[in-house]
């Protein structure tokens, strides 16, 4: 094979690119799926032409969306993934020997069948006996539970350019509907943990949906993490509810399997530069 | 002008590129600098064609770098900036009134220069009237000092490959003797700040350089900042002083005029995932 390059642009003037031999490349009815085998960090996965995940440095953003949600839950049991078909979130929820059902609803196969063969690690959680995978849409599905999670993570593409569009329609995962559904899903305690984007990169788009979550959740905290490989050093999601005050607490980690995040890290995730602040008066 | 595409390579596999107008291009004695102005991102700078600051995110690095420190101690009244010839240090600086003297020891004229003439905002402490700006070699000026500074910040490339080749005579400020000046240098209660590198991306590297100054220093803390427009999420500097137990608990900040810094910052920016922690074991 031999070595291309992949850019991905972020902004009219900025981007990254990534060096490898393209080692899967599908076309599904949804996007554009490309698997890049690089030297210096292990197989790479481009979503139209996005970095989602390096090998090497996946497990920062994985970590802090999982770990940081179930800290602030008592004791978990049952966890829907909403995205994430690259099996990196479940890898991590099926870290914990107290989950008992664990239901990825992923849109696309094509994700899946291409991460498990050429991600093992990320995707040895797909495998585990608790975890239901379900291919289709990840909104209508939730739209047909009653209480029955006690967190649920959409590990999507970044919602906040839709947002920003002000188009909710647009995307499934950020209607009134959808916000509505994830109330109902939820168990009483329960803690969703959603993507959002960059509040460097996306300002206005992060704004709006600061905006757009405080006003339908009781409880809404934006976090930044580090995210090696995406552009720009403050990457975020946000986690809600209307019933759980989302204090990283409950210490069930299964600390000895974690590459990066533990409990000061929940904190100091959850500590917000001014800008962001700003961005949520 | 036509918009040219500058590639900034950090491994084998991996880079950014910026997109704009060359508007300097300066080969000095020590290095090559380039500014650029994008459509997106102000000015940028590249020295050695790796992205150094864009004029819409510095202040990330810029602010962690001062007032993390600052906030550490008392009453600081004397700072001393090795390299920084863009300005973006001072001027965080000058925005302390308390601060009696500013010395900025940067080698390369060229970077001052063109800093000045394109970064108005970055440069404008280089005129505050208790600013010197002394160019030459930093660490000859620093073996001149006794007891001088209350904080010595050391805003210069990163230093981890150096360390990591173990070539501690290469780089002028990573040798010991550089570090026995920086003690001899410091006032009581003195801190120092030294950018570092990232640990995701220069593994071996930090590890070796957190040894370092854990061994040479009685008190050492490494902190994490996201750095926009640097690779990788997890950028990191170091805190060390033989007699200051580096408490961020001083909030003396001038926190009106900080885009990003607050005290939730400065802890957060302390709290040490996994992979640091065993890297410093």
């Amino acid at each position: 094979m031999t070595k291309q390059r992949y850019d991905d642009q972020h902004t009219a003037s900025y981007g990254s690119w990534v060096e490898g031999d393209l080692i899967a490349h599908e076309t599904s009815e949804w996007q554009d799926i490309k698997l890049i085998r690089t030297e210096a960090h292990g197989v790479v996965m481009l979503i139209d032409d996005v970095l989602m995940l390096s090998e090497d440095t996946h497990h920062v953003y994985h970590e802090h969306m999982v770990h940081l949600t179930l800290s602030c839950i008592e004791n978990p049991k049952s966890v829907l993934v909403i995205g994430g078909g690259d099996g990196g979130t479940v890898t991590e929820l099926a870290k914990y020997p107290g989950i008992e059902r664990i239901v990825l609803a992923e849109l696309d196969e094509a994700v899946v069948r291409v991460s498990e063969q050429y991600l093992p690690e990320l995707t040895a959680g797909l495998k585990d006996p608790r975890t239901e995978v379900r291919i289709g849409d990840g909104a209508a599905y939730l739209a047909e539970q009653t209480g029955a999670f006690d967190a649920i993570i959409i590990d999507s593409t970044d919602v906040c350019e839709e947002a920003h569009a002000g188009a909710q329609t647009a995307n499934p995962l950020v209607t009134d509907e959808f916000y509505d559904n994830i109330r109902k899903a939820m168990k009483p305690g329960g803690v969703t943990c959603q993507m959002l984007g960059s509040p460097t990169f996306y300002t206005n788009g992060m704004s709006l949906m600061y905006h757009r979550l405080a006003d339908l959740f009781t409880h809404f905290k934006p976090f930044l993490m580090p995210c090696p490989f995406y552009i720009s050093g403050d990457w975020c999601g946000g986690i809600f509810s209307d019933d759980n005050s989302l204090e990283p607490k409950y210490e069930h980690l299964p600390a000895d399997k974690l590459v990066y995040f533990n409990m000061d890290i929940a904190k100091g995730a959850l500590a917000l530069p001014n800008n962001v602040r700003r961005m949520m008066k």
